[in-house]
């Protein structure tokens, strides 16, 4: 079949790899009829993590091709969503839905480490299908189910941990497709008010469009902007989708006394300047998190089916396989009003 | 001043009464501007209640004419929004805001009993000022501080004691005033549908145009409705907005598993019949109050200032306050398409 | 196989009948090394529901003595405890261990209907057993591995459903195993004062050995019991382990305003003289339910490994199975001084 | 009056100063009848923060001898106990107990930084007495009422924040005063197993007598010891009493996945390197405040009266106010088993 291939730090190839076999008993052959590329691609893109070798992609729609001899509840056809973390798939963590606590082999990345290969490919190898795969509902839109593979969960836990109350005013920092998706389910929390800082022009309109007052930290520190926008006071929440030490500092600056601050954008540091004299005077709450992307679908499948999230249009380009290279170019660069980039395997 | 006095049973009369006196040194005296009929002045107006000689109504909004030797942080000329339930105003319940549970006096609804007066009068005599009434903040209307003494908090509550997840089906059972206000606040939990049961034709169109699904259950039973709705799973969250047994019945069997029934309509049986089977299969939870009303402006304010709640409108009349008797009865009789009625004591 | 059989009501005996089949492919059998009899298999006892031929028992410990193809986290030979109830073992609410909201079968209690068959017998065939059994962990005894299939998952439930805060006063309606198994539990969430309400001089001396304040109701009613004892108060928890219409009224009448009753002991009443004032008045929760027994033992487990749940002791009473009718009528008797029952099947 | 001066750093001296008035109408001035010597107030001590003139002393027990003109719910002769922060005293933050989000003054720390003395004196002056003082409930000893002032508060707050589970493992880095307090508090939720980690040996002894296991951290990292006596899956929640760079580290190091880390030692530093990652892989919530000492009270006092928290033998050492100078000495010496010293005034 035919993948993308990390072949070196900044070079992406389609190249024709051996089919996938199934990971064990429990297990699918998904074939992919849409992928995209995540903001965390661009970790392996960049060298971050290891990548040489890496097959990426791990938010998957396809059919699936073949079932592993446990498979009880999923049949060869089924259209399915998959969660683009999944782990030993028999534990009691993994079967509530939560691969991140999983006690056996700990969270796996698809696409990631080489540990599985990811799906932006024509096949993909899923274990722990049961728990892993959802069949898409009735209602749900081939991009929605992309959404709901990782970003709209993480989206999600931005918002969960941020601990809205009615009334709250809540900042989301990066207006990209991971803080849009905190945007929206902060939406469900009933704030009063959703401030939305960036510096890209296009994409605090589109924060706008949905709702919330957007900031501008091209010309200032963001945190300055919220504490403008608050008469001084800060906001109750901050949630951080970029994961960059500035603006993780900024988030921590900007939230008022008992602050919550959820950090969804990934940072890797182990040295991290906190500030723990703040965090004191304004008994300050931080959390961080991978979301535990299947136990989320039950609450997030009837906000999509009913419209309350209907967020398809983040995906800004359409592009074949074939064209990976030139669509990981077109992302990284933020050219061309790209927000997210959903890929076609079958071209 | 003149007043609105229960004369008798379905008698209302505005009589020329003494002015208030202040009710000890942390009390004011408040010019009203603005007041309003509530449903549960009706129980009075019906004798569910002894009511003769009651001077009604605890919806107020106006001007401190007189300050208490005590109260420091109001003052002559203050516009405010005065809490329909009061209490000593001294407990550590009371300075939470929470006069439901006063450890000295217990809750006091002006103008019910007689205990206190109340406010469909010129003027308003209310204890524990600093407490009980709130300067109308900048950006809220009349309307909308009307609606903050009471009923808007009381369908907060309705809301809040339902425990709504996110994507989650709430039934609201009545679509009068209170109703109106839970609906409107149940969707600031981030339920994928809301459905409103009624059987008044444009009360479900009101409901349908703030977005619910209009159940109508002037055919049928509106449990039936609902589970319909749901594909035989019923709701998550019931919210009771009316109080007659047979809505409570609807509510108890309208919810799911683990289904959570919420209840702001008044009921006063010692002995309804209540379905303990029902609620173990179903792992039910049921709660009943009243509104912890000063508890409930910190979260609520942000929120009618922002126009996330903009539910004026639910004032369909607006008449003086000498028209008090043709108000009680036209809004007793639902008539003319009536909703809810704002009494003008300067007329 | 030797198995207890519910000839007619208030007739056990104990009959050879054919050696049960496994239920499917994820399903056990267990060979039964002890069991016990439950309050509600007196419910059968008395013909409170259909008993005719039912095989009674759902509180098991035992080995695997046959595995079924789909298993493959349990062996030949591993001792387990077993849920006392299972549902279908696929869906999403069975495999995070909450059988009482399977979509599929709903709950199913072991031995109650003769849907399954119970566990009084040699032998016991449990459906998907990787959700329903779990291995007799290190440091748990014979004694409290029966516990965990019921009755204390029961009263933990009890105790969590009353949202118990620390400092609270929690009354526990009922000193038999259930409600000692509840007092237990409720000490777990900080109460400063239990007061448990019982009518048996012995039971309410072993819940005064193990801290509580015993109210004895045979002189009075116990409400009155805990409003004395609370300085007119009432407590701010209350935990029915009865069931019976007195005691359910009483516990709703012992609570503070903000008070919570929770609910295990079971009631199969329609139309239960629910006082809707009071629940008013008091802003009353009340929740009742079963427990969903698989999902307690993470958090039971370890209370039970570090001894800080060390209840074997309310075991009073060791038979052999067939002495199952004497068993019967000496615990349905409430004779020397019984508390629990435990039935050895080899005797 | 004699008061201590903090005159210069490591410098305690016991003057003649002059009385204090009050400090406004809701105000009171109480005549110390017994205080403390809080970790606190060694920061102050050793120059940290900036000492010279300072009355320190936060932590009072007096009788009332003077009472503002709008003090009305306490009288001249009550004994009281004094929380060590205070505030406006006017706002709904400090109604409602929680001087720490004063929307007006901001918390103030009695005796810290000169805004207001301190109480290791003969007199006391209190500001928003109403609010901030507590008369002394009846079974409430001196010493536990010394404690209730701050430090139990304090470790409540601990365990509040560290959102213990039944069933979890709880680490309490310091088992020194406050970490004693954090220690007896976690054990109101209901942990299987408590891990205290310290250095002094007669601290872990007393820490081992309360129930908890010792790990002595004088040898080894204290996130290994916790590692070790977990099956290297670390502790559920992590309670840091400690304040220093190395025991912060450790406790973040040593939580489980999903684990939280509560931080009330103080630390003030605005750099501190925090395991971004770790946060991330682990799921981590940290959480660090003051303590909103009135609001604890409810909570508190029946717990105190009830002997469930029995802690009053901290007191290692009481001494008159004229040997402040030795006391501070020995306290920040850890001579002599010293734990806490109570200071008598009279003397």
């Amino acid at each position: 079949m035919r993948a993308v291939v990390m072949s070196a730090a900044q070079t992406v190839e389609v190249l024709d790899v051996p089919d996938p076999t199934l990971t064990g008993p429990d297990g699918v052959i998904v074939e992919v009829e849409a992928t995209a590329i995540c903001g965390s691609d661009l970790h392996l893109y960049h060298g971050m993590l290891p990548a040489e070798g890496v097959h990426p992609g791990h938010e998957v729609v396809g059919r699936i091709v073949e079932v592993g001899a446990d498979v009880r509840r999923l049949d060869l056809g089924d259209r399915v969503l998959v969660s683009g973390v999944v782990a030993c798939g028999g534990c009691s963590s993994c079967r509530r839905g939560d691969p991140i606590a999983c006690e056996v082999t700990g969270p796996i990345a698809l696409g990631t480490t080489g540990q599985l290969d990811g799906g932006q490919s024509e096949l993909l190898a899923v274990p722990g299908a049961e728990l892993f795969c959802l069949k898409v509902p009735d209602g749900v839109s081939v991009e929605m189910a992309v959404l709901l593979t990782d970003i709209l969960p993480t989206g999600f836990l931005g918002a969960q941990m941020g601990a809205i109350q009615p009334g709250d005013t809540v900042a989301v920092f990066g207006a990209g497709p991971v803080g849009l998706m905190a945007l929206a389910c902060a939406q469900l929390y009933g704030p009063s008010k959703i401030l939305c800082v960036d510096m890209v022009p296009e994409r605090l309109e589109r924060a706008a469009s949905m709702g919330a007052v957007p900031i501008d930290a091209s010309g200032k520190l963001g945190a300055l902007g919220v504490l403008e926008a608050t008469d001084g006071r800060g906001a109750d929440v901050a949630i951080e989708a970029v994961g960059h030490s500035e603006t993780i500092t900024d988030a921590l600056s900007s939230v008022a006394v008992r602050g919550r601050v959820s950090m969804v954008g990934v940072n890797v540091s182990m040295d991290f300047p906190f500030p723990m004299a703040l965090a004191f005077l304004k008994a300050l709450s931080f959390r961080a998190a991978f979301a535990a992307i299947p136990s989320t679908w039950g609450e997030l499948v009837p906000l999509v089916q009913e419209g309350v999230l209907d967020l398809g249009d983040v995906f800004s380009h359409r592009m074949g396989l074939s064209e990976a290279a030139a669509a990981y170019e077109l992302f990284d660069a933020r050219r061309d009003g790209v927000l997210k980039v959903l890929l076609d395997p079958s071209r």
